[in-house]
Protein backbone atom coordinates (compact mmCIF):
# COMPACT_ATOMS: atom_id res chain seq x y z
CA UNK A 1 0.00 0.00 0.00
CA UNK A 2 1.61 3.06 -1.20
CA UNK A 3 2.11 5.76 1.68
CA UNK A 4 0.79 9.49 0.93
CA UNK A 5 2.00 12.36 2.62
CA UNK A 6 -1.13 15.04 2.54
CA UNK A 7 0.25 18.35 4.32
CA UNK A 8 -2.81 19.92 5.93
CA UNK A 9 -2.68 23.91 6.58
CA UNK A 10 -5.17 24.60 9.82
CA UNK A 11 -9.26 24.13 9.25
CA UNK A 12 -11.60 26.42 7.17
CA UNK A 13 -10.50 28.07 3.47
CA UNK A 14 -9.53 31.43 4.59
CA UNK A 15 -6.92 30.68 7.22
CA UNK A 16 -6.41 26.71 6.84
CA UNK A 17 -7.23 24.40 4.74
CA UNK A 18 -9.84 23.62 2.49
CA UNK A 19 -11.87 21.24 4.16
CA UNK A 20 -13.88 20.12 1.41
CA UNK A 21 -10.54 19.49 -0.97
CA UNK A 22 -8.60 17.95 2.20
CA UNK A 23 -12.12 15.31 2.66
CA UNK A 24 -12.20 14.52 -0.54
CA UNK A 25 -8.38 14.20 -1.06
CA UNK A 26 -8.58 11.61 1.41
CA UNK A 27 -11.19 9.78 0.51
CA UNK A 28 -9.53 9.49 -3.31
CA UNK A 29 -6.72 8.26 -1.48
CA UNK A 30 -8.60 5.58 0.47
CA UNK A 31 -10.61 4.45 -2.95
CA UNK A 32 -7.34 4.10 -4.66
CA UNK A 33 -6.25 1.40 -1.70
CA UNK A 34 -3.52 3.66 -0.79
CA UNK A 35 -2.51 5.14 2.93
CA UNK A 36 -2.88 8.99 3.92
CA UNK A 37 -0.66 9.98 5.97
CA UNK A 38 -1.65 12.95 7.48
CA UNK A 39 1.06 15.93 8.57
CA UNK A 40 1.19 19.35 9.59
CA UNK A 41 3.54 22.64 10.78
CA UNK A 42 3.38 22.59 14.43
CA UNK A 43 3.30 26.45 14.38
CA UNK A 44 0.54 29.27 15.05
CA UNK A 45 -1.65 29.94 12.26
CA UNK A 46 -0.96 33.44 10.64
CA UNK A 47 -4.07 34.75 11.92
CA UNK A 48 -8.14 33.25 12.93
CA UNK A 49 -10.61 34.06 10.04
CA UNK A 50 -14.71 34.24 10.67
CA UNK A 51 -15.54 32.42 8.43
CA UNK A 52 -19.30 33.50 8.83
CA UNK A 53 -18.58 37.27 8.60
CA UNK A 54 -15.42 36.82 6.44
CA UNK A 55 -13.28 38.87 8.51
CA UNK A 56 -10.28 38.96 11.07
CA UNK A 57 -11.24 37.58 14.85
CA UNK A 58 -8.35 40.00 15.93
CA UNK A 59 -9.16 39.10 19.68
CA UNK A 60 -9.00 35.35 19.15
CA UNK A 61 -6.22 33.18 21.11
CA UNK A 62 -3.87 31.96 18.33
CA UNK A 63 -4.59 28.55 16.78
CA UNK A 64 -1.83 26.03 16.27
CA UNK A 65 -1.81 24.69 12.81
CA UNK A 66 -1.17 21.11 13.65
CA UNK A 67 -3.76 21.38 16.18
CA UNK A 68 -6.63 22.50 14.27
CA UNK A 69 -5.87 20.35 11.15
CA UNK A 70 -6.07 17.44 14.19
CA UNK A 71 -10.18 17.97 13.54
CA UNK A 72 -9.84 17.32 9.65
CA UNK A 73 -7.76 13.90 10.82
CA UNK A 74 -9.91 12.94 13.67
CA UNK A 75 -6.60 13.32 15.64
CA UNK A 76 -4.28 10.89 13.36
CA UNK A 77 -1.92 13.33 12.09
CA UNK A 78 2.15 14.23 12.58
CA UNK A 79 4.01 16.70 13.15
CA UNK A 80 5.52 17.44 9.83
CA UNK A 81 9.10 18.54 11.07
CA UNK A 82 9.39 14.89 12.36
CA UNK A 83 8.70 13.07 8.97
CA UNK A 84 11.20 10.93 7.22
CA UNK A 85 10.78 11.29 3.68
CA UNK A 86 11.82 7.72 3.42
CA UNK A 87 8.41 6.76 5.64
CA UNK A 88 6.87 8.57 2.31
CA UNK A 89 6.02 7.52 -1.66
CA UNK A 90 4.35 10.89 -2.30
CA UNK A 91 3.26 14.41 -1.32
CA UNK A 92 -0.21 15.82 -1.92
CA UNK A 93 -1.17 19.45 -0.90
CA UNK A 94 -4.48 20.08 -0.43
CA UNK A 95 -5.52 24.26 -1.11
CA UNK A 96 -6.94 26.85 1.10
CA UNK A 97 -5.66 29.73 2.22
CA UNK A 98 -4.28 28.07 4.86
CA UNK A 99 -1.64 26.84 1.88
CA UNK A 100 -1.08 30.97 1.00
CA UNK A 101 -0.18 32.14 4.53
CA UNK A 102 0.58 29.11 6.79
CA UNK A 103 2.51 26.76 4.73
CA UNK A 104 4.33 30.08 3.08
CA UNK A 105 3.45 33.77 2.43
CA UNK A 106 2.22 33.76 -0.72
CA UNK A 107 -1.04 35.40 -0.06
CA UNK A 108 1.01 38.71 1.31
CA UNK A 109 4.08 38.70 -0.96
CA UNK A 110 3.16 37.10 -4.29
CA UNK A 111 5.96 35.63 -6.62
CA UNK A 112 8.28 37.02 -3.65
CA UNK A 113 7.25 34.26 -1.00
CA UNK A 114 8.93 32.37 0.81
CA UNK A 115 8.07 28.88 1.78
CA UNK A 116 8.64 27.86 5.25
CA UNK A 117 11.45 25.63 6.20
CA UNK A 118 10.38 22.30 7.14
CA UNK A 119 7.46 22.05 4.27
CA UNK A 120 10.06 23.42 1.72
CA UNK A 121 12.77 20.78 3.08
CA UNK A 122 10.36 18.01 2.78
CA UNK A 123 9.12 18.77 -0.76
CA UNK A 124 13.30 18.71 -1.76
CA UNK A 125 13.85 15.53 0.07
CA UNK A 126 10.38 13.86 -1.77
CA UNK A 127 11.63 15.76 -5.58
CA UNK A 128 15.35 14.62 -5.01
CA UNK A 129 14.11 10.76 -4.03
CA UNK A 130 12.01 11.01 -7.51
CA UNK A 131 8.56 10.65 -6.08
CA UNK A 132 6.03 12.26 -7.42
CA UNK A 133 3.86 15.25 -5.69
CA UNK A 134 0.20 16.70 -6.11
CA UNK A 135 -0.78 20.38 -5.48
CA UNK A 136 -4.42 20.89 -4.91
CA UNK A 137 -6.25 24.58 -5.91
CA UNK A 138 -3.54 27.56 -4.36
CA UNK A 139 -1.05 24.80 -3.41
CA UNK A 140 0.45 25.12 -6.76
CA UNK A 141 1.91 28.59 -5.70
CA UNK A 142 4.10 26.58 -3.37
CA UNK A 143 5.23 24.34 -5.86
CA UNK A 144 6.01 27.00 -7.93
CA UNK A 145 8.10 29.05 -5.49
CA UNK A 146 10.44 25.73 -4.86
CA UNK A 147 10.42 24.12 -8.20
CA UNK A 148 9.96 27.31 -10.53
CA UNK A 149 14.24 27.54 -11.26
CA UNK A 150 13.27 23.81 -12.83
CA UNK A 151 10.62 25.54 -14.83
CA UNK A 152 7.79 23.13 -13.32
CA UNK A 153 4.22 22.70 -14.88
CA UNK A 154 1.58 23.88 -13.08
CA UNK A 155 -1.95 25.15 -13.60
CA UNK A 156 -3.75 27.16 -10.64
CA UNK A 157 -7.12 27.43 -12.54
CA UNK A 158 -7.42 30.33 -15.14
CA UNK A 159 -7.39 33.22 -12.82
CA UNK A 160 -4.84 35.88 -15.17
CA UNK A 161 -3.31 37.16 -11.69
CA UNK A 162 -2.22 34.34 -10.19
CA UNK A 163 -1.14 32.63 -13.69
CA UNK A 164 1.03 35.71 -14.16
CA UNK A 165 2.49 35.97 -10.33
CA UNK A 166 3.53 31.80 -11.22
CA UNK A 167 5.08 32.32 -14.46
CA UNK A 168 6.85 35.36 -12.70
CA UNK A 169 8.41 32.20 -10.25
CA UNK A 170 9.12 30.52 -13.26
CA UNK A 171 6.76 28.01 -13.45
CA UNK A 172 4.87 26.98 -17.16
CA UNK A 173 1.45 27.65 -16.61
CA UNK A 174 -1.52 25.76 -18.39
CA UNK A 175 -5.43 26.35 -18.01
CA UNK A 176 -7.35 23.56 -16.72
CA UNK A 177 -10.66 22.85 -15.72
CA UNK A 178 -12.20 21.94 -12.13
CA UNK A 179 -12.37 18.27 -13.06
CA UNK A 180 -8.60 17.65 -15.15
CA UNK A 181 -4.99 17.60 -13.93
CA UNK A 182 -1.68 19.10 -15.44
CA UNK A 183 1.08 16.34 -15.33
CA UNK A 184 4.82 17.37 -15.46
CA UNK A 185 6.12 14.16 -16.59
CA UNK A 186 9.36 15.23 -15.92
CA UNK A 187 9.54 16.40 -12.44
CA UNK A 188 6.61 13.66 -11.55
CA UNK A 189 4.53 17.09 -10.22
CA UNK A 190 0.39 17.15 -10.61
CA UNK A 191 -1.99 19.69 -10.22
CA UNK A 192 -5.94 20.08 -10.39
CA UNK A 193 -7.66 23.69 -9.78
CA UNK A 194 -10.61 22.35 -7.66
CA UNK A 195 -11.81 25.92 -5.94
CA UNK A 196 -9.60 27.91 -7.94
CA UNK A 197 -13.31 27.63 -10.15
CA UNK A 198 -14.80 29.40 -7.14
CA UNK A 199 -18.60 27.93 -8.13
CA UNK A 200 -17.50 24.41 -9.06
CA UNK A 201 -19.73 21.68 -7.57
CA UNK A 202 -18.44 19.45 -5.14
CA UNK A 203 -18.45 16.23 -7.34
CA UNK A 204 -16.90 18.34 -9.92
CA UNK A 205 -14.14 18.89 -7.45
CA UNK A 206 -14.37 15.07 -6.36
CA UNK A 207 -13.41 13.75 -9.64
CA UNK A 208 -10.75 16.52 -10.36
CA UNK A 209 -9.07 15.33 -6.74
CA UNK A 210 -9.68 11.81 -7.58
CA UNK A 211 -8.38 12.34 -10.95
CA UNK A 212 -4.46 14.25 -9.13
CA UNK A 213 -4.48 11.13 -6.63
CA UNK A 214 -4.86 8.72 -9.42
CA UNK A 215 -1.97 10.18 -11.06
CA UNK A 216 0.14 10.76 -8.35
CA UNK A 217 0.16 7.07 -7.12
CA UNK A 218 0.76 6.13 -10.98
CA UNK A 219 4.00 8.25 -10.69
CA UNK A 220 4.91 6.26 -7.68
CA UNK B 1 -34.05 20.66 -7.22
CA UNK B 2 -34.84 19.33 -3.80
CA UNK B 3 -33.83 21.34 -1.23
CA UNK B 4 -32.12 19.54 1.60
CA UNK B 5 -31.51 21.29 4.83
CA UNK B 6 -27.96 19.77 6.51
CA UNK B 7 -27.60 20.50 10.29
CA UNK B 8 -24.21 21.16 11.17
CA UNK B 9 -23.12 21.57 15.06
CA UNK B 10 -19.49 23.10 14.80
CA UNK B 11 -16.22 21.82 13.01
CA UNK B 12 -14.80 18.50 14.54
CA UNK B 13 -15.60 15.65 15.41
CA UNK B 14 -15.44 15.72 19.09
CA UNK B 15 -16.60 19.02 19.86
CA UNK B 16 -18.61 19.63 16.63
CA UNK B 17 -19.47 18.02 13.46
CA UNK B 18 -17.84 15.24 12.33
CA UNK B 19 -16.04 16.75 9.15
CA UNK B 20 -15.75 13.93 7.24
CA UNK B 21 -19.36 13.05 7.05
CA UNK B 22 -20.59 16.82 6.98
CA UNK B 23 -18.57 16.87 3.43
CA UNK B 24 -19.47 13.48 2.46
CA UNK B 25 -23.35 14.43 3.01
CA UNK B 26 -22.62 17.97 0.93
CA UNK B 27 -20.77 15.50 -1.86
CA UNK B 28 -23.97 12.87 -1.80
CA UNK B 29 -26.35 15.65 -2.27
CA UNK B 30 -25.17 17.34 -5.02
CA UNK B 31 -24.34 14.35 -6.58
CA UNK B 32 -27.53 13.30 -6.73
CA UNK B 33 -28.71 16.84 -7.89
CA UNK B 34 -30.13 17.83 -4.76
CA UNK B 35 -29.44 21.56 -3.02
CA UNK B 36 -27.54 21.62 0.55
CA UNK B 37 -29.39 24.41 2.29
CA UNK B 38 -26.58 24.45 5.73
CA UNK B 39 -27.89 25.48 8.76
CA UNK B 40 -27.13 25.76 12.29
CA UNK B 41 -27.91 27.21 15.66
CA UNK B 42 -26.43 30.87 16.69
CA UNK B 43 -25.04 29.71 20.05
CA UNK B 44 -21.67 29.09 22.04
CA UNK B 45 -20.19 25.20 21.81
CA UNK B 46 -20.77 23.14 24.78
CA UNK B 47 -16.83 23.35 24.96
CA UNK B 48 -13.63 23.32 22.79
CA UNK B 49 -11.69 20.28 22.71
CA UNK B 50 -7.74 19.99 21.61
CA UNK B 51 -8.53 17.38 18.61
CA UNK B 52 -4.81 16.52 18.89
CA UNK B 53 -4.21 15.78 22.34
CA UNK B 54 -8.10 15.18 23.03
CA UNK B 55 -8.38 17.09 26.05
CA UNK B 56 -10.99 20.13 26.76
CA UNK B 57 -8.82 23.82 25.79
CA UNK B 58 -10.32 25.48 29.22
CA UNK B 59 -8.39 28.65 27.82
CA UNK B 60 -10.08 28.63 24.87
CA UNK B 61 -12.83 31.53 24.01
CA UNK B 62 -15.94 30.23 23.25
CA UNK B 63 -16.66 28.76 20.26
CA UNK B 64 -19.52 29.51 18.27
CA UNK B 65 -21.60 27.08 16.32
CA UNK B 66 -22.97 28.90 13.48
CA UNK B 67 -19.52 30.38 13.00
CA UNK B 68 -17.30 27.30 13.12
CA UNK B 69 -19.79 25.64 11.06
CA UNK B 70 -19.31 28.10 8.33
CA UNK B 71 -15.83 26.95 7.91
CA UNK B 72 -17.40 23.25 6.90
CA UNK B 73 -19.54 25.30 4.41
CA UNK B 74 -17.34 27.97 3.30
CA UNK B 75 -19.80 30.79 4.78
CA UNK B 76 -22.13 29.75 3.02
CA UNK B 77 -24.42 28.93 6.10
CA UNK B 78 -27.55 30.13 7.43
CA UNK B 79 -28.85 30.71 11.37
CA UNK B 80 -31.22 27.35 11.97
CA UNK B 81 -33.95 29.64 14.05
CA UNK B 82 -34.50 31.90 11.15
CA UNK B 83 -35.34 28.64 8.85
CA UNK B 84 -38.94 28.60 7.75
CA UNK B 85 -39.38 24.69 7.41
CA UNK B 86 -41.78 25.30 3.67
CA UNK B 87 -37.92 26.49 2.65
CA UNK B 88 -36.82 22.50 2.79
CA UNK B 89 -37.58 19.03 1.36
CA UNK B 90 -36.14 17.39 3.74
CA UNK B 91 -33.72 17.58 6.96
CA UNK B 92 -30.47 15.49 7.25
CA UNK B 93 -28.28 15.38 10.86
CA UNK B 94 -24.42 14.42 10.11
CA UNK B 95 -22.61 13.11 13.16
CA UNK B 96 -20.04 13.92 15.39
CA UNK B 97 -20.28 14.63 19.26
CA UNK B 98 -21.10 18.41 18.44
CA UNK B 99 -24.90 16.77 17.66
CA UNK B 100 -24.66 14.94 21.53
CA UNK B 101 -23.17 18.43 23.31
CA UNK B 102 -24.35 20.85 21.04
CA UNK B 103 -27.60 20.24 19.31
CA UNK B 104 -29.10 18.12 22.78
CA UNK B 105 -26.96 16.92 25.71
CA UNK B 106 -27.26 13.46 24.83
CA UNK B 107 -23.84 12.79 25.58
CA UNK B 108 -23.85 13.64 29.01
CA UNK B 109 -27.39 13.23 30.25
CA UNK B 110 -28.28 10.28 27.75
CA UNK B 111 -32.02 8.64 28.02
CA UNK B 112 -32.63 11.49 30.00
CA UNK B 113 -31.34 14.76 27.73
CA UNK B 114 -32.90 17.31 26.00
CA UNK B 115 -32.85 18.49 22.24
CA UNK B 116 -32.34 22.41 22.26
CA UNK B 117 -36.13 23.88 21.21
CA UNK B 118 -34.72 25.22 17.83
CA UNK B 119 -33.77 22.00 16.39
CA UNK B 120 -36.49 20.06 18.17
CA UNK B 121 -38.90 22.46 16.66
CA UNK B 122 -37.47 22.25 13.17
CA UNK B 123 -37.50 18.40 13.29
CA UNK B 124 -41.44 18.29 14.38
CA UNK B 125 -42.50 21.01 11.78
CA UNK B 126 -40.58 19.36 8.85
CA UNK B 127 -42.40 15.65 10.56
CA UNK B 128 -45.89 17.36 10.57
CA UNK B 129 -45.23 18.23 6.77
CA UNK B 130 -44.52 14.41 5.84
CA UNK B 131 -41.27 15.55 5.16
CA UNK B 132 -37.86 12.96 5.49
CA UNK B 133 -35.03 13.16 8.09
CA UNK B 134 -31.98 11.80 7.76
CA UNK B 135 -29.51 10.87 10.65
CA UNK B 136 -25.95 10.51 10.80
CA UNK B 137 -23.63 8.38 13.15
CA UNK B 138 -25.09 9.62 16.70
CA UNK B 139 -27.88 11.97 15.13
CA UNK B 140 -30.61 9.34 15.63
CA UNK B 141 -29.88 9.62 19.36
CA UNK B 142 -31.61 13.25 18.86
CA UNK B 143 -34.00 11.26 16.25
CA UNK B 144 -34.87 9.15 19.16
CA UNK B 145 -35.22 11.78 21.37
CA UNK B 146 -38.02 13.72 19.40
CA UNK B 147 -39.63 10.77 18.12
CA UNK B 148 -39.07 7.68 20.38
CA UNK B 149 -42.75 7.92 22.00
CA UNK B 150 -43.54 7.58 18.28
CA UNK B 151 -41.55 4.03 18.24
CA UNK B 152 -39.23 5.61 15.82
CA UNK B 153 -36.70 2.73 14.10
CA UNK B 154 -33.12 3.86 13.89
CA UNK B 155 -29.62 2.32 13.58
CA UNK B 156 -26.99 3.68 15.87
CA UNK B 157 -24.32 0.82 14.52
CA UNK B 158 -23.36 -2.00 17.20
CA UNK B 159 -22.63 -0.53 20.49
CA UNK B 160 -24.61 -2.37 22.87
CA UNK B 161 -24.51 0.61 25.49
CA UNK B 162 -25.68 2.95 22.98
CA UNK B 163 -28.54 0.92 21.52
CA UNK B 164 -29.69 0.13 25.08
CA UNK B 165 -30.40 4.16 25.86
CA UNK B 166 -31.99 4.86 22.05
CA UNK B 167 -34.13 1.95 23.40
CA UNK B 168 -34.88 3.54 26.72
CA UNK B 169 -35.80 6.47 24.79
CA UNK B 170 -38.51 4.06 23.06
CA UNK B 171 -36.77 3.94 19.80
CA UNK B 172 -36.56 0.37 17.65
CA UNK B 173 -32.94 -0.50 16.96
CA UNK B 174 -31.76 -2.32 13.89
CA UNK B 175 -27.52 -3.28 13.46
CA UNK B 176 -26.56 -2.42 10.33
CA UNK B 177 -22.97 -1.88 9.11
CA UNK B 178 -21.09 1.15 7.86
CA UNK B 179 -22.38 0.83 4.58
CA UNK B 180 -25.72 0.22 5.17
CA UNK B 181 -29.08 2.72 5.97
CA UNK B 182 -32.38 1.37 8.00
CA UNK B 183 -35.14 3.28 6.62
CA UNK B 184 -38.40 3.41 9.11
CA UNK B 185 -41.07 4.00 6.06
CA UNK B 186 -43.64 5.05 8.30
CA UNK B 187 -42.11 8.25 10.18
CA UNK B 188 -40.19 8.23 6.65
CA UNK B 189 -36.56 8.47 8.82
CA UNK B 190 -33.82 7.26 7.44
CA UNK B 191 -30.53 6.38 9.34
CA UNK B 192 -26.93 4.46 8.57
CA UNK B 193 -24.17 4.38 11.09
CA UNK B 194 -20.92 6.12 9.77
CA UNK B 195 -18.37 6.61 12.28
CA UNK B 196 -20.07 4.76 14.99
CA UNK B 197 -18.53 1.71 13.13
CA UNK B 198 -14.90 4.10 14.61
CA UNK B 199 -12.63 2.22 12.48
CA UNK B 200 -14.54 2.10 9.23
CA UNK B 201 -12.46 3.53 5.70
CA UNK B 202 -13.52 6.49 4.44
CA UNK B 203 -14.92 4.95 1.17
CA UNK B 204 -17.45 2.42 2.92
CA UNK B 205 -18.81 5.86 4.97
CA UNK B 206 -19.10 7.82 1.47
CA UNK B 207 -20.95 4.70 0.63
CA UNK B 208 -23.16 4.59 3.82
CA UNK B 209 -23.58 8.70 3.76
CA UNK B 210 -24.71 8.26 0.11
CA UNK B 211 -27.42 5.49 0.40
CA UNK B 212 -28.76 7.22 3.27
CA UNK B 213 -29.03 10.65 1.28
CA UNK B 214 -30.54 8.76 -1.65
CA UNK B 215 -33.37 7.16 -0.06
CA UNK B 216 -34.37 10.10 2.01
CA UNK B 217 -34.62 12.49 -0.84
CA UNK B 218 -36.57 9.21 -2.53
CA UNK B 219 -38.86 9.87 0.41
CA UNK B 220 -39.33 13.36 -0.46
Amino acid sequence: MKKIGVILAGCGHIDGSEITEAVLTLLAIDKLNAQAIIIAPNANQHHVIDHLSKKEDAQARPRNILVESARIARGKIEDLAKIDHNQLDALVLPGGFGAAKNLCNFAFAGANAEVIPSVKNLLLKIHEAKKPIGGICISPAILSLVFGNKGVEVTVGDDPDTIATVEKMGAKHFIKKVTEVHVDKNLKIVTTPAYMHGNSRIHELAEGIEACVRAVINLC
